[in-house]
C-alpha cells in the first residue's frame, strides 16, 4: 500500500487505518523510486504502487497521493522514470520517503531519455511518458507509456507487512541434482541428504524453524513492527522515531503506528523532545521476548551433541567472514 | 506484471515482451486470487496487479487483460473479493491461472459479505464493490471500494523475476539482544559472535552465500527461470510445459519464454507430442552446473575441518526433521 511507504499523512480515522494496513501490508510489493525533471526542478517521491498494466501498447501505472508534497510536481509532469530498487538500496528508499527537502542530495542519477533522473546501483529502470491520469479517491492514478526499459542482476528490495526484507527462493523447490532432494516432498530419503548442498539445507533449516518461531510470536500477540519499536527503544533510550524507523528497517508510518499501541498497553513513553522510552514493563517485556528466543533455540537443540552445535558455530561464523558479512 | 501470471495471451511482439517481461519482473509482487459471483457463475484469476490505492474513501486497484476468459465476468461485476495468498498457496495461484473450466474445484471457500467467494487458508481477505474501470491499454484497470476486510496470520507467497517465493527479513535488520550482533554493521565484534543465536547466524550464512552464488550465476547468462526448466527436464525428460511449471514453481509464460530461449540455443528440443528433452548440449550443460554448484561450495568450504562440516550437516539435519520438514 503505497501509503505506508509514501510521504503523505492519511486524514481517516486513524484505528481503521492501522488495521486496515496491516491487512494490505500482506501483499508484497518492490520499492520504487519514481522521478521527474520538471523545468529546473526534480521531483522523487517512494512509492510501492508500481504495477505493470499492458503490453500492447506498453503501459505501467502507480499512483500519488494528493497531499505528497511532489503532487503538483507529477500532475505536471509529461515524462517519468520508475526506479525499481535493489536490496542494498534501503537509504535511498529512506531518501525519497523523507520530508527532506533536496532528496536527491548524496544519490548518484543520470537524466534518461525522456530526461526524468535515472537513479544508479537500481535493479531496473523504466522511463515512460504520462499517457493518463484518473482519479482514485485521495490518490491519482498515473498511466505510463513505456519509451524506455532496462534491467540490472542484482536482488530486489522488498515491501511487506511494514518492513523491509528480501525475496528468496520458495523452499519447494526441487533444485538439487537428481530431482527432489531440495523439496519438502515427503518422498526424500536419507540418500538425498548426503548429496543436499550445504547451500541449501542451510536455508531449509532457516525457513523450518522460521515458521515455528513465527508461530510462537503470533501466539504472543506480538508483531514484527512491533518488536522492532520495543528493541529499537530498549537498545537506544531516547531514540525518536525517524531514526528508529531507519535502525529498524521499518516506514515511519508504520513505526508511529507501533508506538501508539505501545504506548497504550502501557510499555513506551514518549519524552518531551519526542524521544522514545520503554516503561519498566516495557523493558521487561523486551527481556521476556529474548528469554524466549533463548529458550526456544534450547529446545530445538535440545539432545543435540555440543559439539556438533559448537562445529556449526564455527563454521558459519567463518561462511559469513569468507563472504563479506559479519557475524 | 500481471501478464506474467495470468491466463492471458499475449500479442505483441514476443522479443521485447520477453525482455520487458523479465525487467518488470524485478519489482516483486504479492500474489492474489480476485473472485465474483456473476448470477449462477464464479469467476476466479491469479493477479499481481492489486494495490491499494486510497484510505479515504478505501479504494484499492486491480487490472484485468481483455483477452483473460475471465473479462466479461470481471466486466461486469458489482461486487468481487481480493485473496491474498500464503507461502504454502502456490497450488491456488496455479489452479486460477490455468486453462481449467471448474478452477474451483477442490478450493475451500465461502461466499463474503458481497457475496463474492473468499477463499480459506489466505493470509488477508479485502472484499469490495466495483467504484469504476479505466482503459489501461490492452487491460481493463478496476478500482474497488473496499466493503470488508480481514487479515490472518502468515507468511504471504511471493511473485519475483519470474518465480514463486517467499520473503525473508532485511539482513541489516538488527533484532538480537544488544544491538548490531544481527547487523552486517562492520562493528559487529568477537562478542556478537557467541551471543548470536544460530537461528539468525543460518540466516546470515544462507544470504551471505547466496549473493556469491548469484554473481557466478549471472556471469554466466543463466538466470533462474532458464536454470529451472534445464533442470525440470533433465529430471523428467518428455516433461510438457504445464508439468515443468507446476513442478518447478514458475508461471506457463515464463516457463514457455525460458523453453523458447533454450531452444534457441540448441540446449533443448521439443518432441511431437509437446514434450521437452535436452539436447546433448542441454544435458552436458545441466551438468556442467552440477558440478560447478559443487564447486562453488568446494571452495567455500576450503580449509574448514571435515568435521565442523559434517557435525553442521548433521545438525541441520536433525534441526529440519525436528521441524516437520525433510531434508
Amino acid at each position: 500500500m503505497q501509503t505506508q511507504i509514501d510521504d503523505a499523512k492519511s486524514k481517516a480515522d486513524d484505528f481503521d487505518v492501522r488495521l486496515f494496513r496491516r491487512c494490505v501490508g500482506q501483499f508484497a510489493t518492490g520499492v520504487t523510486v519514481i522521478t521527474a525533471q520538471v523545468g529546473e526542478d526534480r521531483a522523487g517521491v517512494t512509492a510501492n504502487s508500481f504495477s505493470s498494466l499492458s503490453l500492447d501498447p506498453p503501459l505501467v501505472l502507480w499512483s500519488i497521493a494528493r497531499t505528497s508534497r511532489s503532487f503538483e510536481a507529477f500532475a505536471g509532469a509529461k515524462h517519468f522514470a520508475i526506479n525499481v530498487l535493489g536490496a542494498n538500496q534501503l537509504s535511498v528508499s529512506q531518501a525519497f520517503s523523507s520530508k527532506s527537502t533536496d532528496k536527491f542530495e548524496g544519490i548518484r542519477w543520470t537524466p534518461g531519455v525522456t530526461g526524468a533522473p535515472v537513479l544508479h546501483g537500481t535493479v531496473a529502470t523504466i522511463e515512460c511518458r504520462t499517457e493518463s491520469r484518473f482519479d482514485g479517491g485521495d490518490h491519482v492514478i498515473i498511466v505510463g507509456h513505456v519509451e524506455n526499459f532496462e534491467r540490472f542482476d542484482g536482488d530486489p528490495l522488498l515491501f511487506i507487512q511494514g518492513r523491509y526484507g528480501v525475496a528468496v527462493d520458495h523452499p519447494e523447490v526441487p533444485m538439487s541434482l537428481h530431482g527432489t532432494s531440495g523439496s519438502t516432498s515427503p518422498h526424500a530419503d536419507a540418500c538425498d541428504i548426503e548429496s543436499q548442498l550445504l547451500f541449501r539445507l542451510l536455508f531449509q533449516t532457516f525457513y523450518c524453524m522460521s515458521e515455528s518461531f513465527e508461530e510462537q510470536r503470533n501466539a504472543e500477540g506480538m508483531n514484527l513492527i512491533l518488536l522492532r519499536v520495543l528493541i529499537g527503544s530498549y537498545e537506544q533510550p531516547g531514540i525518536k522515531v525517524e531514526k528508529l524507523s531507519r535502525f529498524m528497517h521499518i516506514t515511519v508510518p508504520d513505526a508511529e503506528d507501533a508506538v501508539e499501541e505501545l504506548v497504550e498497553r502501557g510499555e513506551l513513553g514518549r519524552e518531551e523532545d519526542g524521544g522514545l522510552r520503554l516503561t519498566e514493563k516495557g523493558r521487561q517485556r523486551r527481556e521476556a521476548i529474548a528469554r524466549r528466543e533463548n529458550e526456544f533455540e534450547r529446545k530445538q537443540l535440545a539432545g543435540m551433541p555440543e559439539g556438533d552445535i559448537a562445529a556449526a558455530r564455527r563454521l558459519l561464523t567463518r561462511l559469513i567472514k569468507r563472504n563479506g558479512g559479519d557475524a
